[in-house]
């Protein structure tokens, strides 16, 4: 099975390199309009590369497209009409932005961070599938069952509700730890110290749904500690803002 | 060592029972002013209790003092005058706030989030310290380094900023799961989808300075995805604003 890769990104990257360690799938070409981040993983997928998008090959069997969804579509718009079976990878993209190209299009949905300097096994991934016509569904299946151990069928619209979630789930909880990391930086305290606490509340919420596992001075409304709280953040009034609300957020949820 | 514990809810009940699989260290005795708590805390230390604080034994070595910040100094103020080295676990609370009370304080706090539900080791918790008379320092590092690999002295004052930066890396990120959460049971999705995003963005934070794990559309300020966003929170005006400046001050602070 041949494979192009569209885009160079964190998502690009970690799939393309995922697809390729796979027996019996060769990657052939790899597309990026930027050509240094196209040609880095050009090399590390032993393939050529393109920049202008006209130019993707038309013998592949499957076209992944991993892109910023603002550049999908106009992508998709310059990619030479051929046979294969198109898939992007994004949470929030209806399925439907291949409508109109091709009649063989469908959605695999990796819900995951990935950053550029860290490898991670993509058999514990969740994959999220969708796929446009009946006959494509098995090469779809096919392929992301022999990436994960996780595999489901979603359509676009519980795709983006997921992707939101996500958005929270990671997003959020890494710019919190950001925040908890400049707290700790302005009076010289290490941020290695947050470690244990932040393991435990990310495995305690395996167990416990996290309403239930909530812990702290805002779910007792503790007026007292909040204030002083308050106080202590009067020098970053977004921060302080976004302290008042979590805290309210988390009182008025219990 | 003979040790009473002033208090019986989760760090009072996490903190005595690992104090008391110390070897040479007796609990012998339990307050709390809930009767139910009080006693079924005494029955798992298998020792005795009182509900009124002017009842607690004069003649133990240690004190130790696992309460809400609230209920902290009305009780200090009623322990009848004894010879033991009293100690609170208050992350926000300074060690002051025995002065006059006694000569011999301190402060022993540990850095973790505590559920009932949930056994966790005191090995990997990092405790600071903080003690009133050079005197007693031996005392209590030696308490507290039985008790964890991790042990650290610790100014009240930089203790209440390690305290609000454990409030964002705890209670506020396992709130973001809460929220995520709810998004996900509204389309009837399983939560256990998360799992894998939620132990990665925690693993990673070990790796990489959050600032630079950042990933997703807030960083970047995809206006549209952002906008979509904003839109499916239509129905929860809070949730809505919490994502809204979240996302700004992702892209603020990068």
């Amino acid at each position: 099975m041949k494979v192009v890769i569209v885009g160079s990104g964190n998502v690009a990257t970690h799939l393309s390199l995922a697809i390729a360690s796979l027996e019996g799938i060769e990657i052939c070409q790899v597309y990026s309009p930027t050509e240094a981040h196209a040609e880095i993983l050009a090399e590390r997928l032993n393939c050529d590369f393109v920049t202008d998008p006209t130019q993707i090959r038309k013998e592949a069997d499957v076209y992944l497209f991993a892109l910023k969804d603002q550049a999908l579509e106009t992508v998709i718009r310059a990619v030479p009409a051929n046979n294969g079976l198109w898939l992007h990878t994004s949470g929030s993209m209806p399925m439907q932005v291949f409508a109109g190209y091709t009649e063989r299009y469908g959605v695999l949905y990796p819900l995951q961070t990935f950053s550029k300097s860290r490898e991670i096994s993509f058999r514990g991934i969740p994959l999220f599938i969708e796929c446009h016509r009946k006959e494509d569904k098995n090469c779809l299946e096919d392929l992301a069952l022999r990436l994960s151990g996780k595999v489901c069928e979603l359509s676009s619209e519980k795709r983006r509700s997921l992707h939101l979630a996500a958005v929270f789930a990671c997003n959020f909880t890494n710019h919190i730890y950001a925040l908890a990391e400049e707290i700790l930086a302005k009076e010289g305290l290490s941020r290695d110290y947050l470690f244990p606490l932040i393991d435990e509340t990310a495995e305690k919420v395996h167990e416990l749904p996290a309403r239930e596992a909530q812990t702290g001075p805002a779910i007792r409304y503790d007026e007292n500690i909040i204030n002083k709280h308050l106080g202590m953040l009067a020098d970053d009034p977004d921060v302080q803002t976004l302290y008042r609300l979590l805290s309210q957020s988390i009182h008025k949820k219990v």
